[in-house]
Parts: structure tokens; C-alpha cells; sequence
């Protein structure tokens, strides 16, 4: 099946309307109208080969939602009409440790949604800045938000999941006292879902002017990390910290945040390293610095129902596929609240 | 009550003999004739003024065992004649978070047996290179270990309990595959205790010529580090790893060989920066950085009591005190298996 999608044929062009093909659906797969798909600070990486190894034409995207279109004849949790999900994973080995644990995020063999081996063509994964998708359905959602809110649900595929997962491995809940840092497309997804499982949330933001918008997502304090005055005042007394922030940064400044045994996880990679933290600040208080990679495919069901429990989406801004560029030079001037979604009905034109 | 002792009167000189005071035993302070004294890392540094602050005249050592010569009418739980250990710890403010739950070593007031303020006379705690001290009976731990092992179960004070307190916080035990990294005062401890805990027991070093007093301490395996081949068929095999270097060196090569949600502790602060660890050794595979410093004090007693049942101590070699000098020399070589250990009755001549 050929469908229109948007992608790049080199890392230094920008993104263009092209043509590729998708499978016919096999026994367990599933075929995909997709709607919405978020846009990623990874695609702009991979887009423009920021990171090695980009394979050409790539086509980004791994915040998928749509309705299913058609399935295998094996496929037991899906039927024509659903509303549906794909993220960051389209297939692993399924016989690891990794992924009988539900942890397929760890597989050593995961297979990406864009940019990862396929015995499809073109011999690598294209993702959702597509009109269709065929994935295996043990990689696909359920969305049970109501329709209207379709496309603010598709950033919860990769910013909502990565921001999940390590408050969950590290058990936030009520009575915890709760940093994120960075309020962007990750952060802000921090903020509602911290909240949201009963925490008191500190947002950490260099900028004075989101200090409004941090608090309006859900935070209960804001700390302008630039302030020193302000930093001090929460020594020691957090219990976990959500660092979203992949730019090179600091880190011994919020390590000296945590209580003892608390943990800050990373959850963005630096194209160039943090400036190394300071052992001292770890021994003198038994912290951790650790690190977190979206989530195994059972707790991104785990996600989507608990947001559409709580009523919770991500902040968008929709925009049309022949958008995308100028989106890109908005994410990396930190000019969006909080994600674009494409719309992909805007695709077909 | 006056005590001979050895220590420095500035950072570029020389340990030499000096006379103190200690204080008269109060009523809950238990006053001990020190019959042994390991030498840590720690004491070259402080009396060196390596690290930032130190107080002269700086007399050291915090691996203290000996027989208790008073007590104050309050104490209850020791009687003269009983073997006693003092470690790194002298007081604590004794009402915060971290005391009540007898992690004292995490106290933001925690006193140390040197370098630390006290009202007694001279202003700052003095250690155990000396003839006598008096303790808070809090501080003070039982030795059931037989009289004839005391000397070598001084360096448990420091070196057993900081690897001894990482590898129980992380509940190491039977089935589990642990790395050591370092051989040297802590790491020959932890390969020993890890061993006891039932732990698969790899040990990690630079030097060839280590393997074979590796195995004999009780490690299973034993890979030289710079050896790639050797490393690599340890990828991702590891649960934990504790790592007692204290100089810098290159913590990615053995973050990789932990499993999913492993930790790697740190229980050395270098004095210059560790190269910063990749970010993406730990988003890959939820691994975590952690720091540990010694113990709590309930603990430690627990550590002496478990060495005591499993026939546990330190290699040590014995010295007499105007022989510290020189040992130290040593120490900064490398040259001990694996501790120091000075014999106070030398103090008396």
C-alpha cells in the first residue's frame, strides 16, 4: 500500500512531502488511519542526523493515534472502528527477559519506530508523519479519551510514557515531594502526571516567565533554577527528581536538592556531556543518578487509561504537515506550549 | 587525661608524637584504651590538608578497637574490659530523621572521630592514633570476634562497614552476580563480604598480577579491566557493582556491564572529577549512579556481628606508630594487602 507521508532525504534538507509503502497487514497486525502524530524532539535529532546513523529517506514521528483500518486474521484485541495508539516501539524480540517482563523498552533487539531494521521497505522503520502505519499488535494502544480529545493524546506516546514510567519505577505517589525539571514537552507531562498521582510538585524552570504556566499544569511551587536564593530553599528535601533537560546542565545543583536516598532520572540524552556531577553530592546523602527510557508496552496501557482516568492530555499545537520545518526552527527556539501535533488528514492534500 | 598520640601539625609535615587530652568520661561516655588503629586513605588525606579545612594539630584514624577502661554512671550496655570498636562516627544530633532511623552517617550534624568540632579541648575530634578515647556510648560497638583477631578487625570499622552498608542497602545475596571494582582496603572487604552474602563474586582490577589474591579473598571470577575482550563477556551480566576507587578513571566501561535497573556505588570521592558518565549508559537500561558513605551505627554492629560469624577480617599489616610515615608512602604506592594497621601499644614508648 503506498501512502503520503512527510520526511527528509538527507540531514541537511528539510522535510518534503514523499511516498512510501506499508505492508499488508500480516496475522497479528494491525493496519492504522493515522489521525495525529506528535512531534518529538527526537525526530528533529534523527531528522538531521544529529545522532549517528540515520538511515535515508526518514520519515520521524512515534506519537501515533488513529483508528484501526483493518486486521490480521490473528489479532484478538482490535476490530475495525477502534481509536488506537503506536509510540516509540513497533516490535522486539518478545522472548527476553526484557520483554516477558513487559519491558520491551529494554530489549536489546527493540525496533524503533522510525529508523530502526525491517525486512519492510525501504529496510528501516518510517514512522507516523504518514497517512498509515501496520504494526503488530502487541505494540498498539487502546485510547479510551473521548474522540474530541484525539490529538492532544498522541504526545502521551512518547512525552507522557517517559514521564510515567520513572515516577512509577520510583513509586511517587502522595506525600512525596516531587522536582521536575524542565517544562517543555516532556516536563509539562511531568507535572500533570506527578500531580496527578497525589505528589506535591516543585517545577524547576530557568526562566522566570513560564513561572505562571508551571503552576496553571499543576505544579505546587516553581523554583527559578538561576535563583540561588530560591534553590537553597529546597536543600535537601525532595524525594525524587524528574530531569527532562537534554541540553548539557548542572546536575549537582538539583542532586543537592534530594533527600537521602533520593534519586534524580534522566530522561533526555545530551548530544555533549552534563559537566561530570560531583561523587560527594551522592555519597554524603546514599543519591542516585540514574536513567529512564520511555516504558515497556503494558505500563503505556497502564498511561493512556490513568490520563484518560484523571482527564489528562498534553497542551498542543496543531499544525499541517507542510508545517514541519517551520515547527522545527519553534521547538528548538523553546517557541511551543508544549508540543505540535500534526494533523494528518493534511497529509491527503 | 593526657594521651600520647600521633599526628601532624600542618598539612607539609610529618605525623610525629604529640601529647593530647581526653576529655573526663561523662555520664554516658564510654573511655577505651585504644589497642589498635587501622590507617585509611581518608587519614592521608586529612592530615595532608588534601581535602579542604583541615584542623591542626590533625591526629587521625577512625579504625579503632580496643578494651573499655571507664564508663559514665549512664551506660548500659559495656563494662570494663569489654573489646569495643570506635569508627568514623563520634556523634550526631541524636533527634533528627536520619538518627532516628540509625543512619547517623547521614546526619547533617554528625560529628567524626577527627577533623570535626567538639567542646573538648582542642576545638576539633582527634582520632586513633593515639592511647585512649572517650565515646558517647551510642558511638561505641561490641567485638565478638576472639581476642587474638582484634588487630585485624579494626579496618572493619571503616573499610568493612562502607562496602559492608552499600551491599545490604542494595540487597545483594544468593543469586546475584556482583562486581568489585578495586582491590585494595575497601575492595578486598567487599570481595569478602559479598562473598559471605552469597553473592557470584567478580572482581575487578587493572593489575594482572591481582587475580590470584582476588580468588583467594573469595572472588568467583576475576576480569583486568583493561583487558576489552574481558570486559565485554561481562556485558550486562552484573546486578551491582561496588566501586571503591577513589581515583578518577572511566565509570561507562563498567556501567555496561550492569543488567537492567542495576547500580553501580560509588564508595570513593575522588579528588578530582570522574571523566562525566554517558547519559545513555543509563537511559538504556534504567541503570543508576549511587554514592555510599560508611553506615549507620546500628548497622555497623550488625556488620561486626556478621563478620564475627562468618570468620570475617582484614588482611592486614601490623606497624608501629613511628612507622606511619612510611605507610603512608606505601598506601600512595599501593604497596599493603590490603590495611594498615597501627599497634598502640607502640604509643606507650
Amino acid at each position: 500500500m503506498m501512502t503520503k507521508a512527510y520526511g527528509a532525504h538527507a540531514g541537511d534538507r528539510p522535510l518534503e512531502p514523499m511516498e512510501i509503502t506499508r505492508r499488508t497487514p500480516g496475522k497479528h497486525d494491525v493496519q492504522i488511519d493515522i489521525a495525529y502524530c506528535g512531534v518529538c524532539h527526537s525526530d528533529i535529532h534523527q531528522a538531521r542526523s544529529e545522532w549517528a546513523g540515520t538511515l535515508y529517506p526518514c520519515v520521524p514521528g512515534h506519537e501515533i493515534v488513529g483508528r484501526v483500518a483493518a486486521v490480521g486474521s490473528g489479532v484478538t484485541g482490535f476490530q475495525e472502528g477502534d481509536l488506537v495508539g503506536v509510540g516509540c516501539i513497533v516490535d522486539s524480540c518478545q522472548h527476553c527477559g526484557e520483554c516477558d517482563d513487559g519491558l520491551e523498552n529494554y530489549c536489546d533487539h527493540m525496533i524503533g519506530t522510525y529508523n530502526f531494521p525491517t525486512p519492510d521497505a525501504p529496510g528501516h522503520t518510517l514512522g507516523g508523519y504518514s497517512q498509515h502505519i501496520v504494526v503488530h499488535q502487541r505494540y498498539v494502544l487502546r485510547i479510551r479519551h473521548p474522540e474530541p480529545q484525539l490529538a492532544a493524546v498522541a504526545p502521551l506516546l512518547c512525552a507522557g510514557i517517559t514521564t510515567y514510567s520513572p515516577l512509577r519505577h520510583w513509586q511517587v505517589g502522595r506525600g512525596d515531594k516531587v522536582g521536575v525539571v524542565g517544562i517543555g514537552g516532556l516536563g509539562h507531562m511531568g507535572i500533570k502526571l506527578a500531580h496527578a498521582m497525589g505528589a506535591h510538585v516543585v517545577a524547576f524552570t530557568t526562566s522566570e516567565s513560564k513561572r505562571d504556566a508551571a503552576l496553571a499544569l499543576g505544579a505546587d511551587e516553581v523554583v527559578v533554577s538561576r535563583d540561588a536564593e530560591e534553590m537553597a530553599a529546597q536543600s535537601k528535601r525532595l524525594d525524587f527528581i524528574l530531569n527532562t533537560v537534554a541540553a548539557p546542565h548542572d546536575l549537582d545543583a538539583f542532586m543537592a536538592l534530594l533527600k537521602r536516598d533520593g534519586t534524580m532520572a534522566l530522561v533526555g540524552a545530551p548530544a555533549s556531556a552534563h559537566p561530570s556531577p560531583q561523587v560527594m553530592n551522592l555519597i554524603a546523602k546514599r543519591r542516585g543518578i540514574a536513567g529512564s527510557m520511555i516504558g515497556g508496552i503494558p505500563e503505556t496501557q497502564e498511561m493512556l487509561d490513568f490520563c484518560a482516568e484523571h482527564g489528562i492530555v498534553a497542551d498542543i499545537e496543531m499544525i499541517r504537515a507542510e508545517d514541519i520545518n517551520g515547527a522545527y526552527e519553534r521547538m528548538l527556539a523553546g517557541d511551543v506550549k508544549y508540543r505540535f501535533v500534526i494533523d494528518n488528514a493534511s497529509l491527503a492534500l
